[in-house]
């Protein structure tokens, strides 16, 4: 069955992927005055996927590219989603922050990477020899729904961690559409 | 020449718009805690065009859909741009909006209209009878350009108005792309 | 471990999906000439992956509201994703497209709603009774995550029952980025 | 007024703007099998503008980076909207359509940059020597206003030149929303 297989490759990722990262990740988020996320294709959905809820969460936060995204300051953190950690854009976009003073925060299939070279931090998803392909998986799918549920459980950290309660989330939430 | 027939009618739309709306709306923008901007289709990227300016000037703004706007309180403002006045996903959020008790402001080719309804005030920009088909310009085409100029006159209103200097507009405007 | 209970959550809610699903939505999805896609939210980011595999995938789709999106025809479909079933603006999409003789397929988690009302077909993903409140993922994400898994495995299925080659589907990817 | 300092400021970027602009770039647009535009910023808005009415009158557009977007083939062109010519970003895009064989045309405030160095046309706004500080017209507003107006008057060019009916672009405009 395919869910099986999609379900099983994720976890199969998870697992290899270093526990610490959780709490690390979280306490680089809550240093940051600011948070901007960025990423391409899929990679910039889970970026959404993200920072809407990190708004929910009570963190300001941005997605770069969208029409009110403010100036990035150098209290501020820049974090990229890249698989291959060599997406152009995303490079130009690291490398500016960097200049500015920002942290550089990247989530990547692989440590080393052109992105990998900017970033103050990396945080690497499964480990590479795990990324061969797998049929119905096609480009970066393996990478791309690891990622998001890494990021989701992220939430679920900060919500467990924080007591958060739901309703403060819900009425940050969108209230028009 | 075709330029001549697209600036010409926006000049001729203008001059038959209301002078006192540029004062009017900008007073009620600067009652508002937070403005909301939404619009459909072309209309939707006039509300674009406006919502980054409006956060380049200070104001705390966001376009309805990004992934990080916020829930509105009654203390907001929505401001909906729509030619017809009778978009039915806008007058969804504009119910909504009501509902929470913000104000609903509408800037629209007609000031009678399903929107025109439930706003707290509408902004006509032209007469109706001067939207007659223009070859050339297509569907809401007159509308869309002469909202447009409209609301970027209305930005340098407030640049002069305010005396904000360009530098800080810049220090706002995203840094990264 | 929070990973634990995001997978556990999901391949509960996959395990109560009726597995006739996969088949009888490809048949429906081949069945139309061009394939419209549209959800609010976060349900809307989970449009976005599946519409860009679609493409890949050589079927002729889009996403409802972007800017090169043309008119529904009655050869269409119209796919609509929604937990509640009730999303206005979606209403309001499912009606005009079942107007103008396009089929109208939701899914949901629930088969009863007012979109399901208006649907020709619904996919339910799990079953009512197992979307209570889970601390540590709020709002819509058991439906959002379910679903997106739901839907990575109908590619994963298409992907073998048509022998599509990832060589066409990443020839068909967008180059520039 | 302010909306006389904006329109004045478009009549005199336009009337520097050469006129044979509108004749050679509808050649070029015509002998490309497919057109995608981009921008960034503001610039990208205006690149939203023109792909939609691109699309009404019957070319086969799409802007880059939208979910559905596919690849750029040798036989398409890629069409770049940047008053500095200097955008990273749209380098990156550019450099990789030119190394498919795909034609770059740029759309720029001034004839030298690293765009235009890259480009196989360019299509000058006005002269240089016009976009001087222009108060109550912060950034790049006088660019981007003048190079709608001369996009929207070359749609006006194409209707009339081809003598497309207002009724065809309307069946192909989005029905949905």
């Amino acid at each position: 069955m395919h869910q099986q297989l999609v379900l099983g490759k994720i976890t199969e990722i998870l697992a290899a992927t270093d526990d610490s990262h959780e709490a690390e990740l979280t306490q680089l988020l809550d240093k940051s005055s600011r948070i901007f996320v960025s990423g391409a294709g899929r990679s910039g959905l889970i970026a959404r996927f993200f920072v809407m809820r990190l708004m929910h969460a009570g963190y300001e936060a941005y997605l770069v590219g969208e029409v009110v995204t403010p100036s990035v300051r150098d209290s501020d953190m820049l974090l990229v989603i890249s698989g291959s950690g060599g997406t152009e854009q995303l490079i130009a976009f690291a490398n500016r922050a960097k200049k500015i003073g920002a942290q550089v925060v990247l989530i990547s299939a692989k440590r080393d990477s052109a992105l990998g070279d900017i970033a103050d931090a990396v945080f690497e998803i499964g480990k590479p020899d795990l990324y061969g392909t797998v049929v119905g998986m096609p480009m970066g799918t393996v990478f791309e729904l690891s990622t998001l549920i890494f990021l989701e459980a992220l939430i679920s950290h900060f919500i467990h961690e924080k007591g958060i309660p739901e309703e403060q989330m819900k009425a940050r939430h969108a209230n028009l559409e």
